[in-house]
């Protein structure tokens, strides 16, 4: 697992900082606005080796990690950054093992995320009600190795949920509200429920929705801030991500 | 799993929304500011259940999530928050069946929160120089059923790393950059290098002592805002932390 | 102005950083809880100056801007907070010669702090509906020598406001949207809407008021983060405010 | 002043949000990316009207605040931010008749605030060592009408200050700290402080020279977000400036 061979993925980051995920292929250019570099040149070595391309400049080849991948799918909907994805692991009390339904699927970058984490013994069920986001959740997973600890379904939470006893269920769709009944039914007594919506009025409606069945009902933003750190230069960089979306979090309860 | 029994570690969550981590016994009490609770009248309900306090109040009892029960640990040093183990976990490339280096245990809350995302098949080696931090860290690991997946060492990671060939080393040491020659011996090429720490000055100098061997380098750092979500009352909380750490990442390169 | 004299007020700084805001007199002491300094030992020196407390410990003894006096007014209700304060009167189009209604006078900082920028030809209408905050703000601006330029009125603004032609019109309010009409009738053509509100339910039925009549609406919150800046210790505080108020913007503009 | 005449100044917003300052000149048209308006359209109207554009968009036409007109000033250097102008201005403790002194002039953005807010009777010494930047801040304060209410000064605030009893300093330089001596000099007893510099490093030298002669040392920063107020839509904006500068602070004391 060290050395590049053909077919590794590999995460390219140029001079200027530009990132670019491709798999490596004998006797084949990696082309970008930078210039290119021969992939024959890069299989044999170590990851982390530095290429050169042919302008002169030194680009680095890395592993890449999950987090690498997943930004790099195609974005078929919103998808969940970084900072997001590790709140919600750590909210969501799941760890290898864990049960959890998640909906919508979209763009797949939380299926497959937490597909990473519960392996090897559990399961992520992930309901979409278009089959084309199944789809491609489906090929995005099998690329991954991930197929098994995931179910697809083609469905809307909103009208039935097939599970029950679950750790955990995730929510990321237009009205998460909607689908708060089914969650309840859906989870194991003390189970998490979670929500990821950009907007207050989501928030509050939600929130309102979980009054009956669900306690500790919180809602939590990050805001990631990227440091240049450089002796004598130290700032934060100028521009930043202003916002993502705010997590709604809440345990199942006793109904009232 | 859904019901209290003897034994069973609770979060008790008052009205007044104070939580409290404790263990179901018989013929106990619980007692807080607000008043108590018998054990009894909860052995045998299910989680998530409603417990009206001798003062009238009503306290939900939710089994605990890892991270509730972390941040319940004693803290001998400054721990880890929930965001910053998030964005951790997210930036080690970590998962089940990842090795890696923890330096140092300080109080635990970053060994325990590892071995649980490593499990079944990964390992945690995690270097104090300090008998008391190790030996609390054995008692919270055993007390999790987590101890089989870490390994804890005495010993000063800017001296000597016994592993090689890691996933990812991080760093929670007043003077990491002292570490950074022998993180890098010890990782597997393109392996990751986390560092957190709370001052600009410890970051600098981390970063400097990255730039041969390392690239990728970035710094990030967390806000988080809590909402208080209520229709018509919606607003961010009037008091939030204002920092806990920056966290410092790289990848291990060839040398030049 | 250089030298403290019996009536000055001045802004005492604890070795702990605690402020206080006081008059010197002659023969009286100064007591908090970290001691005490003898008033005679001030007089006669120089703002600026070091007093020694019965405890030894050092106080810095400053002659106070207005920004200290207004944090050291009595808070009859939610006050206005610095940072908000320098962005309001940005935002305002104010200065010199300015002309500014603003209701409710509430606890007077605003007031205070407007009718000083609007000095000496401006005016500053202040409406509140509680006559003891008009009489409170009355003793305010007395005491400041700012009364000249403050006309204080008892009344609802979303009733009637007299004034025509104002530059600016500052509503902190609980409902401010029923004050929007007649804050277009009391304003300049592209006259300044500004708006103060810590709930976002507030800010969304305020910019829905605006819609008509107003336009270049906007809305912006400000985070303070303080920072402590020792070499070799620099970070964030660990302890900051989280929130104060929204600031939703407008200009006046035709009806259509 | 409410209708808009030959040779009034105008902002103009389009649809899309963007903004221009323009002077309203008969038989001239503006044009931008969206299209163009007839100006003569414009003259007679009252401010806050709106345009139709040629491509039939509807465009408002303000009279514009200062803040919109520094914002449009040539952009030499690095210019000050309106949420950083509000800040600066409440902690310099400045009002009508305040004198301060300000270095470097650069892009006059901050001189021209100060200006607009000693007026009538105060005055800001304005230090600069390029002679194009004195000339560019002798042309924007004629302009606007403050010319009379500034000392422009070629020279270095290191070097020399020849003003004394200032209320206020504040320094925008690449190398603060070299400028405290001279500034401690200029300064009224009890006197302000301020510094405006965009790295870590940067301040904490600063902060370190403040330490004989100085008191109440603070340093701030302050994060703006946008917020997209519409009903069922409402969100912090997605992109935010991350970072402009830190504000350090402090109040002349006597020497030790």
């Amino acid at each position: 697992v060290s050395q590049i061979e053909p077919g590794s993925k590999l995460l390219i980051i140029t001079e200027k900082r530009k990132r670019y995920l491709v798999t490596a292929e004998p006797a084949k250019r990696f082309h970008c606005s930078e210039g290119f570099v021969e992939m024959d040149q890069l299989l044999g070595k170590e990851y982390g080796c530095v290429a050169r391309s042919n302008t002169g400049s030194l680009w680095t080849v890395h592993r890449p990690s999950l987090a690498d991948i997943l930004m790099h799918f195609p974005r078929l909907t919103q998808i969940v950054y970084p900072k997001d994805l590790g709140q919600i692991l750590v909210h969501s009390g799941l760890g290898p093992g864990g049960r959890v339904l998640e909906a919508g699927t979209g763009s797949a970058v939380l299926t497959c995320f937490l597909a990473h984490f519960v392996r090897p013994s559990g399961k992520v069920y992930s309901y979409d009600i278009r089959s084309d986001y199944i789809e491609n959740a489906d090929k995005r997973l099998i690329d991954l190795g991930l197929r098994e600890y995931v179910e697809l379904k083609l469905g809307d939470v909103t009208q039935n949920i097939d599970e029950t006893m679950l750790d955990a269920v995730i929510l990321d769709l237009p009205e998460p509200w909607r689908a708060v009944a089914n969650a309840w039914q859906a989870l194991l007594p003390s189970g998490r429920f979670l929500s990821l919506s950009p907007t207050v009025e989501q928030v509050v409606e939600t929130v309102e929705a979980l009054s009956n069945g669900f306690s500790d009902i919180g809602c939590v933003e990050l805001l990631q801030r990227n440091i240049r750190a450089r002796r004598g230069m130290t700032r934060p960089e100028f521009i930043m991500r202003g916002h993502t979306a705010y997590l709604v979090t809440a345990r199942k309860s006793e109904k009232s």
